[in-house]
C-alpha cells in the first residue's frame, strides 16, 4: 500500500500541513528539528514525496483555479475582475469555481482543480463550514502540494499565504466616524464569530469606543451571517433599544439594516444614522446614498494573482500575507448630531 | 504559404461561417450544391481542413470558457451560476472570462480559449463593438470549429447555437401591465438600437400599444446604453414630458430612472409608475421594491451549458436556438391610475 502523507504525519506526530511543507519543499518558517523529524519518518516508511511525481509533470497548464463563495456576490466579483486582469496581463487563465457557500464543494473544486492539473489555487472561503472545517480544509489543500492563495476570510497560519485586508483599521475608521459625529450608542450587526474578518472589525469598534471613553455594551451588538435575511432579523431585534448609530459589517447586511429600521419607524439618517462596509455600486445609488468602508478589492485581486504567480514561478521564498487599508467613504446616511 | 478557411471562402465567393460550417463537418442546413463549391474550392487550393488537425487532438480538456461582458452585472453572475451547476454536473469545468465590455478582448479570449484547448465557447457577446463588430466576432468563432452557444445578446444566424429569452414578449407583458394600469403616457428607455434584446423589447412595447389602441409617440422613447450612467442622462432628457409611467429596459438603468425622476422631483409611484427589467436581488430590497420583468437566468445558464455539452459530444444534429419566457413581478413601483 502507498505510503501517504498522512501516514507520515501519524509517524512524526505532527500535523499534515507541516508534512506537506516540508515534503513538498516549501518555503516555511518550519523550524530545522521538526523538519528534521518529518524526514526521518518519511524515510523509514519509505514515503515517495509527491514533489517527485509532480517533477514528471514538466508541463504547466498556465491556468489557477478561483473557488469564491458566490460570484453574485459583488464583493468576490469585484476581486474576480482584479484577478483575472492581472492574470491576463501575465498570460495566464482563471477557471471560475462557485462553492454556494458549501463547504463540501469547496473540497471538491479543490480537488477537481487538483486533478486537472491547475498550477495553483486561490480561496475566497467559504463562511458556512465553521472554523473545524476552515481549518481541515486548509490542511487539505496544503497537502495537495497545490501552491494556494488565501483570500480574506481566512484561517491564517505562519505557513500560508493570503491576501486580505485591514479589518480592524476598517472597524475602527467606520466607529470613530460615528464617535466624531456624536454618536455613542452605536449599534453593531456582525459576521459570524469565527470569522477573522467579523473578529477584527468588532476589534476594531472596541479599540474606538475605548478611545472616545465610551463603554461597550454587549446588548447593542448582534450576529448576522453576512446575507440580508440573516441581518434584517438581527436588526428587528433591536427594535426598542435605545442607539442613534449603526454599523454593520458588509453591504447586504447594510440594506437589510436600513430596510428593518424602516420598517420599525425609523428613518436613516434622521433617527438612525448608518455605516456599512465593502461599498458595492447599490451604495451610492441607493435612495440614501449610504456612508461606507471601502476595501479595495480589484486591487486586492490583483495582488492575490500576482503573489500566486510568483509562488508558482518560485520567485517567493517565505509565506506572506499582504495586507491593504481601507477607507471611509463619506455620503449621506450618517447626521452629526453635534447640530441638533 | 499555409491555405486559410479564409482563402477558401474568398476563392468560392462564400462567407467565411459557411466555409467554416461545410470544412469542420458541422450540422447546418447549408444547401448541398454550396456545400459542394466549397469543397471544389478547398480542394483546388489545398486547403487542409483543421478537422483534421483537431482530429489529431483526442484527449478532451472538459472545460469550457464562459466569455462575458461584466461578471460585477448581476445578470451575468446569475447565468454563470446556471452554467456553473450544469457542467459540474456533468464532470465539465468552466473558464470565466470577463472582455469589461471591450471588443478587442472578447476576440483575445476566443483566441486564448482555442489554443488552450476548451472544447466549446458560451459567449455573452458585448454590446461595445456595435453590429458589424458583433458579425465579425461570430464568424471568426465559426471559424476556429470551436463549439459555441451564444447567451442572449445574439447576432444569430441560421447556423448558430444559441439560449436566448423571448424579449418581445417581456417588452409586451410590461407594457400591457402598465396600459391596464390605465396609463397611455409610457416612456421607455432602451438599450442599444442594434441589440436583438433591445430592439425585440421595444418591438414588443409597440405590440402592445397596438392592442389598446394607444398611439406609438417617437419623443417618449429615449435610448440608453444598459448602464446607469447613460439611463440616468436619457431620463434627464425626458424632464418637462408628459408622461406617467416609464419602462426601463435592463435593472441598472430601472434604479438609474428612479433617481433621475426623484431629481426632477417626481416620486414612485405616485408621480411615475415605473417596470423594470431582469428583476437581480436589488429590485426587490430597493426602497421602493420595483415591478419587473424577470428572466430565469439561472435555468437559461443550465440549458446553455446542456446545449453545449452536447454538442460538444455530438448528440445534437441540428443548430438549435432555445428560447425562454420571461415573466412579470409585481411589486410596489407601478400604481393603477383608475383608482385615482
Amino acid at each position: 500500500m502507498k505510503v501517504t502523507i498522512k501516514d507520515v504525519a501519524e509517524r512524526a506526530g505532527i500535523s499534515v500541513t507541516t508534512v506537506s511543507l516540508v515534503l513538498n519543499g516549501r518555503p516555511s518558517r518550519i523550524r530545522e528539528e521538526t523538519k528534521e523529524a518529518v524526514r526521518k519518518a518519511a524515510e523509514e516508511l519509505g514515503y515517495v514525496p509527491s514533489q517527485v511525481a509532480l517533477g514528471l509533470k514538466t508541463k504547466r497548464s498556465h491556468t489557477i483555479g478561483l473557488i469564491v463563495s458566490d460570484i453574485r456576490n459583488t464583493f468576490y466579483s469585484s476581486l474576480a475582475i482584479g484577478i483575472e486582469a492581472e492574470c491576463r496581463r501575465n498570460g495566464w487563465n482563471v477557471m471560475l469555481c462557485n462553492s454556494g457557500d458549501h463547504a463540501d464543494r469547496e473540497e471538491e473544486y479543490i480537488r477537481v482543480l487538483d486533478n486537472k492539473g491547475a498550477d495553483g489555487i486561490i480561496l475566497g472561503m467559504t463562511s458556512a463550514g465553521g472554523q473545524k472545517h476552515a481549518e481541515k480544509e486548509a490542511e487539505y489543500l496544503a497537502s495537495t502540494g497545490m501552491p494556494f492563495v488565501l483570500l480574506d476570510r481566512t484561517v491564517i497560519s505562519e505557513h500560508s499565504n493570503a491576501v486580505i485586508a485591514d479589518h480592524t483599521l476598517g472597524g475602527y475608521l467606520a466607529t470613530k466616524y460615528l464617535l466624531e459625529c456624536g454618536h455613542s450608542r452605536i449599534a453593531c450587526v456582525t459576521g459570524s464569530d469565527y470569522l477573522e474578518g467579523s473578529k477584527s472589525r468588532l476589534e476594531g469598534y472596541k479599540r474606538a469606543l475605548r478611545e472616545y471613553g465610551v463603554a461597550y455594551d454587549d446588548s447593542l451588538v448582534v450576529r448576522g451571517d453576512y446575507n440580508y435575511e440573516g441581518a434584517f432579523a438581527a436588526v428587528e431585534a433591536l427594535a426598542g433599544k435605545d442607539f442613534t448609530a449603526l454599523f454593520a459589517f458588509n453591504d447586504m447586511m447594510t440594506y437589510a439594516a436600513v430596510n428593518a429600521l424602516k420598517k420599525q419607524g425609523r428613518t436613516v439618517p434622521e433617527d438612525v444614522s448608518v455605516i456599512g462596509y465593502d461599498d458595492s455600486f447599490i451604495a451610492e445609488i441607493h435612495d440614501v446614498p449610504l456612508t461606507m468602508i471601502r476595501q479595495p478589492l480589484y486591487r486586492m485581486g490583483e495582488a492575490a494573482a500576482r503573489m500566486l504567480i510568483d509562488i508558482i514561478d518560485g520567485r517567493r521564498a517565505q509565506p506572506a500575507t499582504e495586507e491593504f487599508i481601507p477607507e471611509l467613504i463619506i455620503r449621506n446616511s450618517v447626521r452629526d448630531i453635534h447640530e441638533a
